[in-house]
């Protein structure tokens, strides 16, 4: 029985988490803690979960924590790096939802996210859970910084070509569209469904933090330097991430939409998140919602001979919560699937 | 291993019965039948069942059907009953999701539905699968009508003041909203989505055919005759129905609101789908997407001697497939939550 | 010319006011106040009035507002009661969107509204802006209280019945669903489109504002004492209020549908903004979305001797900022329909 | 007084046209034809028109249509083609705002139309309707092709590039989203709200109609020839196009955003119906909904050397109706704005 806690479990991550953890023999949800709802009912915050879940919310600093097998953050930025260390020192592995632990190159962070790093060294000692790439390094992990909801969705569309050198690193474009759910339960107009259902607008043209989060990645992977133009957009739905890559054929490459295929098939076969769809077939984010399946597809624009990649996924699942537990499962030795296999909600 | 069959799932009560049948390791799933699409993969109809379900299609006659243990009717009205009398003859129990066997008035069901019935017989032996008021019926049954969408909704509202005869059966208003999955997936100009999003309205002003249903079923818990009035709505989502009952107390019985909540309580405390709210919470239906729940609320306006039921559900789950597969689970002598326990998708 | 004056006009009513007063050749908008937004342009707060209103907002206690010929309060509550008197002193005449003249009893006032009244006397002198039972009152009104949106609804709907004495007014059951915007443009949580969308719910169960409101108008047109049940909804859209009605006919009395129709159709024959439909046909919000119609049916359940009455409008419009401009027309001696003839946008 | 013929005007289209037209008093809509609908009232069709619109649809080949001054086609492709020729001869002018005469080559329009032309002549003296390019040739146009949604939306964001000659030509992006109703109003699986809302996925991958007619007219206004890849998805909203386009800098020219700013607000200066935002702010649908706006923003991505410029429309105004009759404005020397200065529907 892994022992997990959850801090700050007051957001759509946070209930994600017990979504998909309430209902697992082998998981017991010790404590899930709120600064500002500390002895309330988690499920008066989360009707869904009536039935489900019976704990209350815990003070921030439970003492409770320390005697987890795992514990996970549900935080926005710059909260986890405070208390990180304390729970690794007592043995506790930690998945940090947040931004804290992602980026290598702490003056970027900082300047990003416009605060003093309190722990750059934890920084050097945590692994970057995309287990798509990562996924020997996550086994021994202590501490795993889950990627951002759009850098999953982009670099899982980016990687096989960057990884079999077929593109153009330097003129790399992403546009993806997000769901709401994706700023998160915040009180803020502009997220209003007034303000927000029937529009689409983009947003973050001057710089958006996941940007750095993606570059860095991704240079993992590739021989040349990657630069990315990325371009988000608030679409009008609740859930889901489609990211719309376009990357230019290397100069000398050749790419037949055959071979294109059998480049991305091969590189997924064996990832049981990552979908490859057949030829023709495109993805949509509602083939996903509510799973932690990736969908891509690939297309070839001879004309303009541009490479087109498809990526969808739930930006709550695959993008958050879904990879945090697949993280959970690999760093404890489980079946990397465990609790994972729910199938999307369609319609 | 339960060997289970599908006709007709083509639909969306269709793809739900796949949704929560596939996961299972105690249930296979033999066959699955459409008219149209025999032959083709069924994730290629509902790509969120790409990797869990490898079935093709089979036709409508399929033999495989024969040698199920039960087979869910997923069709039109008018379909099952002209095949249903094969099946049980070859002890092939029967779950039918359309409104074939709902009703036994035979004439009644004739009129509504503008077709001969051809098994008035088999209507008969049928059992109305309400599993909170015909547990016992539904171990033993052959054959199961499944309730329809609202009177599921409905009847469980009204059920604990009728059988406590605290109301007048002759004045019931049942105000329900349902989303556009109830209409199923048809090419129908009213359900585009510019047809229907954005935008509320009554339809069936002149009567619906879960009319003579709920009727029926009522007037078998009550002592005085029902009579209702009943003004279904399209409301601009995918799935839920909230039923908005009114029922005025019966002259000469008080009520209290403690009371009411007591009555309420205690005729489901052993119901593991239906979970009546604590007093002044309401139910919502994004608290039940995608579960088998059925969340229940009530309410006395003083002022009018009024009681106000609330009453949610997802019309595609506890309305339709989760209630087939809870009859399904009794019927089989299984622990009747079994596959029916996901959390519902909220946000 | 007439000389224009907002108050407040940061949120939803105020752009509707601002939409529908802007293209006027007859009006001049002098000025528009807002206490957080002053000096900032009015079209950086609304980016559709971008090239039509050119004005920025004026601090809220503008000197400009007493040399209008009207003002429009389109504030929350208790708002404008403490400025409308040096308004109307220096003979500014004041159309208030809000609730602080609604009400004649001002002990029931300040009860729902938590307030105590600061200007009681100015009540007993304001009109009711219901053009379609208050219009010569109307004409020379100095105060005008707008109604609010779900008593607009709901007073049309249920008007032609209690003046024709044909229903009991005791056992009234006005069934509301409104669209988010009703909610204003506050940053609340519940609001967001991740918690309001792709569900419904009741709210208000316990008590409503609007519903002292709609009883003591109603009582006007009422032989009889109104005693009304009123459950309002939060609907997934942005836009629009149908109000569903039910009311028991008056023992005694004989109705048909042939003479519902007719009773509706002439109480309504020369009021253009009261669309009575024909037979059959019933309202959606969408076809009247954006335009200061009120679309009104009749039907009659025999069964259980209730007439219902269907009644849509579009919050905004018919039920804030359109009703407030037909006021205006009314008391400036102006064509009633002046700029607002425009059709709803459908889809 | 304008004499007006709407051909087809049973759709999304034709609502708008109606809608725009029926409150001018320099424009007589003189007959509305419809193949399937003769005989019924417009209003039954499109229930916002009541009380606005009093015709019946007439039948498609009626005699009215040479009795007009004007004649819109709102058909389907392949249909205006049969029955133009017979109005100009007849002197009437056409607006055609199907694809048939967009293309001026003919077997590029045959081969993606999949339709032989039966009228190519007629095509070279049809004028292209985007007024910011074309307007001293619309003046005198008998035969109008009104541009498609996409087109517009996307050439109004790369003229100012190109013709600048700032971009590389071969390598443009376009990456476009767009509501559900550039669908239409068809009884369509895909366009069902159960299918098309919470969702949202590109289409048209292999090739997208408008894909020859965007590249043909850019090549116009471009020294070098145009080699586009053009990715339009299929967003859940009713109304708006969102088209975010990618240009990457010409070789050996160098660009600032002040001067990419200028270029664009000098650009559209006289332009009425193209707003160009300020520095830094973006557009959304919301802001044009229901308007003929096009706003237009440009920036810049130093890191990748591109241009990034954001258009959004209402793909049934300036996408379709609005821009027809801006169309009809010029040819008949009325002021180009006339019936088009209503402002967008926000919230």
């Amino acid at each position: 029985m892994i022992k997990v806690g959850i801090i700050g479990a007051t957001g759509y991550t946070g209930v994600e988490l017990l979504r998909l953890l309430a209902p697992r023999t082998d998981v017991e949800i010790s404590v899930v803690t709120s600064r500002e709802l500390m002895g309330t009912d988690v499920h008066s915050r989360f009707p869904n979960l009536r039935g489900h879940v019976d704990l209350q919310f815990s003070p921030a600093d439970s003492e409770l924590l320390n005697q987890c097998d795992v514990v996970f953050y549900a935080t926005p930025h710059a909260v986890a790096m405070n208390s990180v260390a304390g729970l690794l020192s007592n043995g506790v592995r930690v998945i940090d939802l947040s931004a804290d632990f992602r980026i290598q190159n702490i003056p970027l962070w900082e300047q990003w996210y416009n605060t003093q790093h309190v722990c750059p060294d934890l920084v050097a000692t945590a692994v970057y859970g995309l287990p798509e790439v990562n996924r020997e390094a996550i086994k021994t992990a202590q501490l795993i910084a889950v990627p951002g909801c759009y850098p999953t969705a982009i670099q899982l569309g980016f990687l096989p070509l960057l990884e079999n050198g077929l593109v153009q690193s330097s003129r790399l474009i992403a546009d993806a569209k997000s769901g709401v759910s994706g700023a998160g339960r915040k009180a803020v107009e502009d997220y209003l469904l007034c303000e927000a259902t029937e529009s689409i607008r983009a947003y973050g043209i001057s710089g958006h933090r996941h940007h750095p989060e993606i570059c860095e990645s991704l240079n993992r992977y590739s021989e040349t330097e990657i630069k990315l133009t990325f371009i988000p957009h608030l679409t009008p739905m609740i859930r889901g991430i489609l990211a719309t890559l376009y990357a230019p054929v290397k100069s000398g490459v050749e790419v037949s939409i055959a071979q294109l295929q059998d480049v991305f098939e091969q590189r997924y076969a064996n990832e049981p998140f990552v979908d490859v769809l057949p030829q023709g077939e495109v993805p949509a984010t509602r083939n996903v919602k509510g799973s932690n399946k990736c969908q891509v597809s690939v297309a070839y624009s001879a004309d303009t001979d541009t490479v087109v990649v498809l990526s969808a996924e739930d930006n709550l699942v695959k993008g958050a919560a879904g990879q945090a537990i697949q993280n959970m499962n690999i760093m404890f030795g489980l079946e990397e699937t465990t609790g994972l296999q729910n199938i999307a909600l369609l319609p």
